[in-house]
């Protein structure tokens, strides 16, 4: 079947996750790298008809001046994640693709984000919807440019604020007037997924911020007939507590406590040491313990900024459960894992999965993609596996035509 | 439903696992203990009539001289797993049951094993089939005299050599007429497998030796129309495998090397400490990752005996592992678990689900109780999730009559 | 040489330290337990006619309406720590130790210590010097109706908010008349450390509060001739951070960041829970690693109450430093020690070693006693082993005469 | 001062550990990276007139056939931790170091290291004198065409089997003529370490082999007035263990076991996989424990080749020990270490502590560099810190002058 060009437009494009993500798409398509990590490159997929790494063509909006070809630098001297040789070979692609950036959208991010953006951006003044405007023109001309079949929006962004939207009305014809309204408290990452969504691109949130996650945006969404999906990328810790605490409910075994540490030091670990992004975060890795065991053991979770550790996001979880006769014991993991490079496969399987079911004409939340997210929206399971055979399912009778 | 009694027979009554066992069902049964590790306590078994803790009567073999109360109390000293009071509390009900503790039998468990032996034991020679004589009178006493509707009989005892095997028939006629014959490479956990069965009383086998894995005694437990599963308890280390391993898979995170360096202290460890024993031990352990993954990692797996450590089980495991761009990224994991106390509730889970699918007169092996066995006989699938699943699944008519 | 009784008198002393040390000392006497753990038991200290156990007439301060019977029960049930055995063997003893207690002092603890206290030690109002008073009284009578040489007096009390003392005189006879002031913020542990020195009794601070740490009344000790010294017991974390940050240091390997994760579930920890008293005793876990190394590494130590930890104070410390070409490296350690249990054999080799200075006519600060506090006063040195050639060095003649 | 040049001769001077080493000198002397981990760039050697960098002249013994460049790459390549870039920024210095490199010895080196070796070198028959006289030849020679005051020998090659050296006489007028005969046992290290002392140039062992560990040879070296030291580089989990053992013997802590699990995949463990040769290994690394406690708690260590982990050696040591009241708490750790980043910094400083004794006239054992070696001969002494204090005293004068 011959195939148009697809997008992929990122919400912070020249951050740590967007830059290893371009890096790894332009790194496939030359055929430089493997596909470890990438989970729509397993074998039971291979029969989906999803699109080819050459196929997408990729754009994004970006509140700081730098350039990917920077940054990538960047994260190849600072956490020796990413190959400098590897940089030095694509580092034309990247410019290319640097031509597809435009300037993001500051509202409500509040200041740690503010701080880090470009000068002339925080002198930008703009409603919800100015800005939903200037967004939608950026990506009607991108699609245009490059004839494009289709544009996925993904928000890789910092972590905002957690926005007080108790006041806003549950259905999309009663919200949009209200984006006219500068006090308005709806922040930048539902802005991008309603300029996305209103075009009928899919939207896809990586982070734990608001995105598409309201009523009124869900009524969007379903009236352009398009789909999106979130929220908060699986990538660690949050992942093994899918898929260990599972086995202490199965076994019976009761988790008295579970603590984790949390140590790294990204830009993500700078804006998340603001305690007001801190608590949006630390909410969204809280929450599936309880679900999963129908209990609420106590629990902590730590995060903190150690600068010496790069991209290199460590996490020590102690979980001290008790079994027969009530005797205590006590398991305790280590994880030492590089977030850019755990996310960025996830982010190319999200928009390859979520193209597929555009393509398929899905409207509405893609629940069968909850495995990849911290807090699946509209999705009840949190046991890692079950939610991996969700997305097996999903897929079984199209991959056996 | 009025029911008459029920019979547990442990292969290896005094040793930790059935000391636990035993101790725990009869706390149960008085009140004294929650159900803490009891799978078969779960509320979504709770419906499908499993026996009362009371319903059980308990007997056994044992090769050693000594006492239930004292092994209990050296648990106790020993471990700090077990409460001296809770000990004190029940010593008059062990006193009981260590009235129906039977001599065990010892051909061909290897010198380790036999030197544990009381001397009196040692002296006794007899052919396969003289031992399995003995058991059979053994067990058919023991049913009569507490006047019990079935006898689960379950393997705790020591592991053995694997012995060869090779040289015997596949079927029950051929092979019944081998055991008269001393030189049959026959070991005891087979004799008591093939003496259960005969009398058609299920067999389970929590241990790696041999038991009922052969084709003639299937094909024995076939014709006697009785059910049986096994082996080798899935209580610590391999349980994590099986719970990690497929989230690695899901995520193609490509294993390049998984190390599991276990250290303990008791009995089991001693006879562990003998490489022979031992092998049998690692080759159990060491399978599941290649079925899991779909490739063959390097791995590294020791087991070494620490005396000072008691009954506490400590697995460290070291997992490396290759992400997107090739990176290499390290999980490490340390268990802190007392092994009695995680092997004794799947002892009575096991007992409690193979009695209920005696009363429904399933025959052959129990491949649904896969989830509790590091080698389910019969068993492709090492998912830990979709082994429970295969028990949920097994059993969900039956809850919802 | 035949000697009389003398006394430890405990500020704390139903506390989990003191009760541990009093059952500790109590075993010793009886022959009950060995000498693990005790500095003063070593055989290098044999010659140094140290206190015998049965010499030590015990008494104390205490805010909470209890017993040592049960707090050392308690002990024994919540965190696995003590022997319940042991316990009702010794509790005749520890109920004649209860008759020697008397209500302590709450001027200034703050809202978290207050609130543990019996209700009618809430309504006492007292200025410093009248409470001052009663403890001299308490002191005197205890060494008088048990005939004691000499009583040391050691702080093993909850953690004080850091009161702010720098409007405070100098020299004892201008702090003295300060303290009939209602309005005076010295706090308890200070106001116990100056009735013990008035009446020349040595002052032992086992904990982070102030004690005797001021200069005027470093004055006061210096006029009665006697001695003491301070503060924090030094017993895990900060323990294993004096014996590895000078293996860093002495090979040159740059420690970028150091990060501490303390968790625990006594009664010491929900008074840490306390932003304020957490504050003192971060600052004093803290401060070597800069004094060690000479340069100062990015480090976070957390501290948080997990109840289901009781006693066992779990650390998880991750060091991240730079060798040889610049290469990061990781060292990570796990730390499962029971808190009282490491503190009390360290509180009576304080006692021993204070009460055989102060026969030696020793004055002011013992700093040869640093190794066994984590922010000794008037020391410098904080490499674990040179601080204990300190103390082998005070009393290697003694010990040779 | 105005000095002449001085020579470093490496026996495995393409080994992983003499690549890195002689990388980091050529960096040093070009400026490109600090001093991290040189002990002898602590400021309190400051004023010892230590060589400079500039002053070294490199060649060495090798019995592969590879080149430096390629050696240097493959590091950067397969451990990460050596810079790609620094390696392409000194290539030429090492194809230059790469001309002073001569064919190595093989006399009883074993199998497992002969294997490799280059054909050609397998194909020679020698004597140890005959090989001697060889290595004699060489050595001369660099001395004499670089025009070198000194040249410092150092044994950085592979472990080789312990051989049995009970047969040979005492003194070195005694033990030369039996080197003429091949079935003399003595192995390479050995005769390195003969040629080297013969010549009057320091000899110093960075490994388990026996190397100069021998009286005969220690005679040849007071005869020839110079001076050596080893053995075994102290660089990663035996260092922790000297640093961590002193505090728990100080604190009269009980260690009931010490387990210690190393993992690692270099050249290094393709040879210490021989079990020949691990026996040399484990050797040196079990001894100090009871040296430092003054008991033999149970102990266990392994040593792993896993190929994923390149140059990391991983080590995770559990040391379960018993304080106060008889009870057991634990403490563990990991340490992920770079091996030849570790240990390249060591062989610097101990040639420039070695070269800067033999300007004093030093003669016989190097006792004083005891804190550099696993097992240094002539010192009883395993404290770490005891160990610096020896190295700093030694030098304590002259630094003062």
């Amino acid at each position: 079947m011959s195939q148009g060009r697809v997008g992929i437009w990122f919400i912070g494009v020249r951050g740590g996750v967007a830059t290893t993500t371009i890096l790894g798409l332009v790194a496939l398509r030359r055929g430089l790298i493997g596909t470890s990590g990438l989970v729509s490159a397993l074998p039971k997929f291979a029969e989906l008809g999803l699109r080819e790494w050459s196929d997408w063509v990729v754009g994004g909006h970006e509140i700081r001046s730098t350039t990917l070809r920077d940054e990538a630098m960047q994260l190849a001297d600072t956490s020796r994640a990413v190959d400098r040789d590897l940089v030095r070979q694509i580092a034309d692609d990247l410019d290319q693709i640097d031509a597809n950036v435009r300037p993001g959208v500051l509202v409500n991010v509040g200041n740690t984000i503010e701080k880090l953006a470009d000068d002339s951006l925080r002198q930008v003044v703009e409603t919800p919807a100015e800005a939903g405007a200037r967004i939608q023109s950026d990506l009607k001309a991108f699609a245009a440019e490059h004839d494009l079949e289709r544009v996925i929006v993904v928000n890789v962004a910092s972590t905002e604020p957690a926005p007080d939207l108790s006041g806003l009305p549950s259905t999309w014809n009663e919200l949009k007037p209200r984006l006219a309204d500068a006090a308005c408290p709806i922040s930048a990452s539902s802005i991008y997924a309603i300029a996305a969504l209103d075009l009928a691109f899919p939207f896809v949130n990586f982070t734990p911020s608001p995105g598409s996650n309201h009523p009124a945006i869900e009524d969007l969404a379903a009236q352009r007939k398009t789909c999106h999906m979130g929220h908060d990328g699986k990538t660690g810790e949050t992942l093994l507590k899918s898929a260990l605490a599972p086995m202490f409910a199965a076994r019976n075994l009761e988790i008295m406590s579970w603590v984790g540490h949390n140590i790294f030091g990204n830009l993500d670990g700078v804006v998340l040491n603001d305690p007001e992004n801190k608590s949006t975060k630390v909410k969204s890795k809280d929450r599936l313990l309880g679900e999963i065991l129908g209990y609420n053991p106590q629990t902590h979770i730590s995060i903190e900024y150690i600068k010496s550790l790069g991209d290199w996001k460590t996490a020590w979880d102690h979980i001290h459960f008790r079994g027969f006769l009530g005797t205590p014991m006590i398991m305790t993991f280590t994880w030492q894992g590089c977030d850019s490079i755990l996310a960025a496969p996830l982010v190319l399987d999200l928009v390859r999965f979520t193209e597929r079911a555009a393509r398929d004409g899905e409207v509405g939340l893609l629940t069968w993609l909850a495995s990849f997210f911290k807090s699946p929206l509209g999705v009840a399971e949190n046991d890692f596996v079950r939610q991996v055979q969700m997305l097996e399912e999903r897929w079984s009778d199209d991959a056996s035509e």
